[in-house]
């Protein structure tokens, strides 16, 4: 719960860049407490972990719930490069995050703007603010560079 | 990785049972290897572990890939006594997993028969076989037992 100075989304393209590096889908997310204190920051992790749910996202809801000792994270925001898949959308939601910010859309996998949009759903018992394409052409620029580099 | 003798199923009801006893939501999930051996079993934990997606299924899943080291579960088979919620039906699909057996439907939040219907949405990558509806009744009852006496 250290206080940065960077912004929040800042820090997140920081991760998804150090995830590139290390042959991870290059995703970012920061969570950042209601007095605007970051409180955890990951990049995918899903090659280091062998665990194709180790998303940026799921990383630092549940490095917040342990930092907090509480099982939702309340007043708290996340930042993401990637819109969310519809696991880290439905988590979200579990969490009761107030805001996410994402990055890039992906119309092929994400699940708030695409797919199930899990937020607009009628069984959906939380909803968080929700504000997308944030430094978009930078979110998109990273994974495209990525998976042109392995194809 | 040991072989039991008793079906997945009766082990994923007495995994709920156990979560019940433990003041959490009684629900419980068993992976099931290629070769039929038990690879990992848990109830809810998300009281105890302080973690609104501590999902039985998302534990079982964790917990696979990390016994069997590799990140998705092809061939694996879930079984669990209510209907996966969005989390938990995306994080299946993610994970590759064969077949999933699951007891109570759930309207209110499940998301495989309700909600956002993970697996029929065009852009889920991997659908499992699903069979739902097994022991239907007792999985039922076991969780309306649970909320009734909490209420």
């Amino acid at each position: 719960m250290t206080k940065r100075a960077e912004p929040p989304m800042a820090l997140a393209f920081a991760e998804a860049e150090k995830a590139g590096w290390r042959g991870e889908v290059p995703v970012g997310a920061v969570l950042v407490g209601p007095d605007g204190a970051v409180i955890a920051v990951a990049g995918n992790e899903v090659e280091a972990g062998n665990d194709a749910m180790a998303h940026a996202e799921m990383l630092v809801l549940r490095a917040g719930a342990a930092a907090l000792g509480q099982k939702q994270l309340d007043g708290c925001d996340l930042y993401v490069t990637l819109e969310p898949c519809p696991m880290c959308a439905a988590a979200i939601s579990l969490a009761r995050i107030r805001r996410l910010y994402f990055g890039a859309y992906d119309p092929k996998s994400g699940g708030v703007e695409h797919g199930p949009r899990i937020f607009a759903q009628p069984t959906c018992h939380h909803r968080p603010e929700v504000y997308g394409g944030i430094d978009e052409r930078r979110a998109g620029a990273l994974l495209r560079a990525f998976f042109k580099e392995r194809r």
